[in-house]
């Protein structure tokens, strides 16, 4: 058996803060990327390819280093022929988190503990798995019940309907509770705009406008202007609000927030911002200073809205997106051709940032990722002079993000936090995931939360105090996002 | 108990380096940031609250993190609800390096050891520090005697007069050494000049030359031109040396050293200064390169005066200060709200600095510190290209400085050192304090320090062998600082 | 004894893993700075100073840092008077890998394992040390077939002749077989070039035309152009294939890969070039632009080659040379005065590289070494962008190099490629070394390994199966490496 009972948790310390305090805290997954209409519709999958292997962009990177043909990978081999792919490629990753997660999911969801995946194996669980699937107690919900999961939040467009959220909200057999996201990333990051060298072709331009136009058909509203695009990205907050978001969340190509408040204003970004919207003869004057500008405000306006509603803004930084233009071209983004990037300058631009929005009492409760390791420290040091001495935690070091979303980078988080603010104040884990089998992603974080703190307490680094440490566990486990994020 | 004997000692080889080789060792704490004048008061101080809580950044930012008000922090509550707010937050301070800095104090500055910092034990904590504070044995100087420190230096402005030192080494009674260390970055730091996007204002302008009026009377001479500066700058220099100063000690907004040695020249540099002096009329022409300029030749300057004396240089670099301008117009500098910048270049910088004094057999003793913990392998790296052959352990990597002073850091610094350089020749600890209970942290690096050493003899990767070990635990806590410093 | 046969093998699945799987595989050294005419002539080495310490600049630097005068590293001291430096050096570099390295080598290659190297001992060792040295048991090949390696590769102008090549491969008694590896460096980095802040002297123009010149005498064409420059360098390119070579090597001041594609054109580079090589009136026109467009061509043009012959090619990044001027003036290059660089920018460098390469399928296998660890995170998850689906573990997160050559950045380099890609692909470890008694690096990794797996096992990270985990052993070993390279 490899998945024991006390995974991961080297000492009676750490065995005993996991089962007695973390282990038995429900979740509040406040980051995912599941579809609310997966939810709504209590989905079957059809098999275990359908529900663990579409999607995972993690195995499809190991499955290419491995040597797997890309046929198996996002094209049009069948559901068995990529799952036997998948299990000839689980034995390669030993040390990689996929290893661990693999038998994690196998033994939680399937309860599968007496072999690992791998050729010879794969009948059996390919079998297995898809005999449970078929079964009432795997459906989305239930998986979901049986994760003991109490909220999920969804990532969605500004220009969503919500339709499914609100279907979610009637269903009174629906236990979990399910909140949108506020994730305007096509609003203000205007990068698309400017693929050749800084200047907007005349695609970029008419991709960018169609979904102005769809905003403003979303808002009820027309968008001539910076402040009727302002107004109308106002109106669809209020509109996530209602249907119970409390985050927003951004992605950017690089985190800009350049230059002083006095260039970063509202009237220079509607020159720019007109330019685009009425395509106008000097189009071709738009460049990354411009855009620098407008996305930049545009973000500061928009944590506006969510200090104003005391939501909580998520910033992930860090990451360089679609690196293989090969593959992007036959299959789209998010395909495992994303990595991190260390070329960008982010420390003055969040120092600026912060401090604008602290200075007009408009810095919301913020959360920063960060992608590449390198910046952690930074990142951890200097969120702390925003804290602001009236919310607890305030400013949040956001847990392990992506490629970091591992054992290593969990620690790592952990340790960063603990040295330069306080871990006691986490809001903990998340699952950022597309699958409804990576609750477990919980489960292996606490494990490693209380596999540190056991080894200091009986290591004399922390008082051998159940009450004291317990209850640090039950925080960050439940009780800090519950009390942080104010769900309704 | 919390702070045993064997307090971060894991095996028997760290018991036996810890008690036997380096607790015994005197303290020459070569960085600090106290006040000659409390010392030569032999001050008694009116509580806990004003030894403790006054003037320590590192418990501000964790009272604000925990949602203190700032009226309990910089503002104007009572010292005992300061001191309350401060007992509130300490259990929420789990693993951050304040939880045992706080119980390392009390335990051996109070010898409280039956019980924890928190709301419960507040009263008992209050009553019992403030009674002994009043004891002729908690004096300044007791607290320096009973912590066996034989060298204190203190940090200084070139215009200071020492009185403060000159009254101390008069006391026959002052059994501990306490000698000043040169640090001009009023002169050279001229950042402050160009708070304007790289523009000087009438303000900052005449406040530069209010302060090197200051330098030209307390050197007593006519600061005209830039040779008249370096002349002024050589007589305080002097001035320091007659009174036991062997430091000098830098910090920047950024580690400046641009361009080739004939275009850093002190002709330039006159020009540049002149337009300073003489608030002429094409003062808006000086900008960020003529800043570059200036302060990179003096610090250069400045470190060939260093070298002509034998004193050593310490660069401090990686910090990005007063980010959160609420809290900066509220309480001024050094409040917490500094951190780490990822921002700026060093490595050519610190080649260039390094060559140009080296050609000129004008390289002073160095220790370089960094803030960033990123920047430490390049700069361990980095110093080593200039070791000479001469001064054993010249090029010194410091210590983990400011946020990096914790556990972690400590390891990771000696880590560092350790791969790259000498660690044999490390001239150890400092407090870089302003508290005079802070000379703990000595007893803290020291535990960790024999902690990874017996470590490794345990594992067999260090020879089991106590003279060779012990000897240079001896050397990194006091007679490698000793030797280097040459202390009169 | 300090050496012991469970040196660096902490735990019993450690050992386990060590003696059965690890110990017993050959060594296929694929990188190695060996001279192929000390193979071909079988040299015998005068004295143990000749073979360890000349041409070590590790040792120099740990000396320099020590207080040794230069006249005992680089000068005209005897070589008994070098040894003796070098041996009162050692006890003051625990915790350097030297210490380990230096008693690993004098335990495995003279069988000294009683005493460890200093003043007392010195005598001893020497005396030990040279008499083996003079038996026929210790010359160059005998030295390398102790070691079980089955294959050296060095490090070849594409202008050598080979000739030593030639020789091994005739030479029936020699087991060991011997490579060359093309490493163009004098072609395409034209950094040398400019030397006077981007413009060409007199000096560094007649440098680069020379070797030119010789480079089209080798390849028995002229150069006239830039396709005869590529023509030249095909044609030797094929002549290193025909002996054998499969892998090619480039050292960068900064490795650069700017601008489009539609920029980084071969008629772009040929302009450049000719000015170049007609020593044109305009010469003083090329600037760091241009040296960028043309080395990033020509590096492109070469990966090229390399893809289409099947080889790998090796980048390696992060290194700032000859920052001593001084001692650069007094002993030239590879003395000991490099270090790591944080001030360049390789993330879109990288990302553009592969990605041009990639999309026409020229793209060769590829290993990254990074020197500055803050860049290895980043490099492993860019080269996870490529990996390919065809050739397994085609890109690789090459192996600590230089500074990084030590347990911590083995260490380091292990968890960061488990934890971003495939451990298991891994084509494991090499010298990188200009002594033959360098050999034990591979054993000092292997150790280091199969501590961590076995650590892994016991603590239940790992499947505790000898098959699954010994094989993954033997591939890093040697069978990775085997498969991989596809040496003759």
């Amino acid at each position: 058996m490899f998945i024991t009972e006390n995974f991961l948790l080297r000492t009676p310390s750490a065995v005993n803060l996991y089962h007695n305090f973390a282990k038995p805290m429900p979740i509040i997954d406040y980051h995912s990327h599941l579809q609310p209409s997966e939810i709504a519709d209590n989905k079957h999958f059809r098999n275990i390819t359908e529900v663990w292997l579409s999607g995972d962009h993690y195995k499809w990177r190991a499955m290419r280093a491995a040597g797997v043909d890309e046929r198996f990978i996002t094209s049009n081999a069948s559901d068995r022929e990529k799952f036997d792919k998948w299990a000839w490629t689980v034995p390669q990753t030993l040390r990689n988190p996929l290893y661990h997660w693999t038998h994690l999911e196998l033994a939680r969801v399937f309860s599968i503990t007496d072999r690992l995946l791998n050729p010879q194996t794969a009948d059996y669980i390919w079998n297995t798995t898809n005999e449970l699937l078929q079964q009432d107690n795997f459906t989305v919900r239930e998986l979901i019940r049986r994760s003991n999961v109490e909220v999920i939040c969804t990532t969605d467009d500004p220009i969503d309907t919500l339709e499914h959220h609100k279907r979610i909200a009637a269903d009174k057999s629906c236990e979990v509770k399910v909140f949108p996201t506020f994730r305007p990333d096509k609003i203000f990051n205007i990068n698309a705009l400017l693929p050749n060298g800084g200047v907007p072709t005349k695609e970029s331009l008419r991709d960018y406008n169609v979904y102005i136009d769809k905003l403003a058909a979303a808002a009820n509203i027309k968008i001539n202007d910076f402040d009727s695009l302002l107004e109308a990205i106002k109106i669809r907050h209020d509109y996530f609000h209602q249907h119970g978001c409390r985050l927003s969340d951004h992605g950017f190509r690089e985190f800009n927030y350049y230059g002083t408040a006095e260039r970063l204003t509202n009237s220079n970004c509607d020159k720019i911002f007109q330019k685009l919207r009425n395509r106008s003869p000097d189009i071709e004057q738009i460049d990354s200073i411009d855009e620098m500008v407008l996305s930049s405000v545009l973000m500061r306006e928009i944590a506006k809205l969510d200090a104003e509603k005391g939501w909580t803004i998520q910033l992930h930084v860090g990451v360089i997106r679609n690196n293989n233009t090969r593959l992007f071209k036959q299959s789209g983004v998010d395909i495992g051709c994303d990595s991190m990037n260390s070329d960008n300058f982010i420390t003055h631009c969040f120092s600026r940032f912060f401090d604008h929005l602290d200075k007009e009492s408009k810095l919301p409760k913020t959360i920063v990722y960060n992608l590449n390791p390198v910046d952690g420290d930074m990142m951890a040091t200097m969120i702390g002079n925003f804290q602001d001495g009236k919310t607890p935690g305030k400013m949040q070091y956001g847990s392990g993000w992506w490629f970091l979303d591992q054992r290593d980078g969990m620690r790592r988080q952990i340790d960063i936090l603990s040295n330069y603010g306080l871990l006691s104040k986490f809001v903990g884990m998340l699952t950022d995931s597309r699958s409804f089998l990576s609750f477990t992603r919980h489960e292996y974080f606490r494990r490693i939360l209380c596999d540190i703190l056991g080894e200091e307490v009986e290591n004399g680094l922390l008082p051998s105090d159940d009450e004291l440490i317990g209850n640090m566990v039950n925080g960050i486990c439940y009780n800090n996002a519950k009390e942080y994020f104010g769900f309704g």
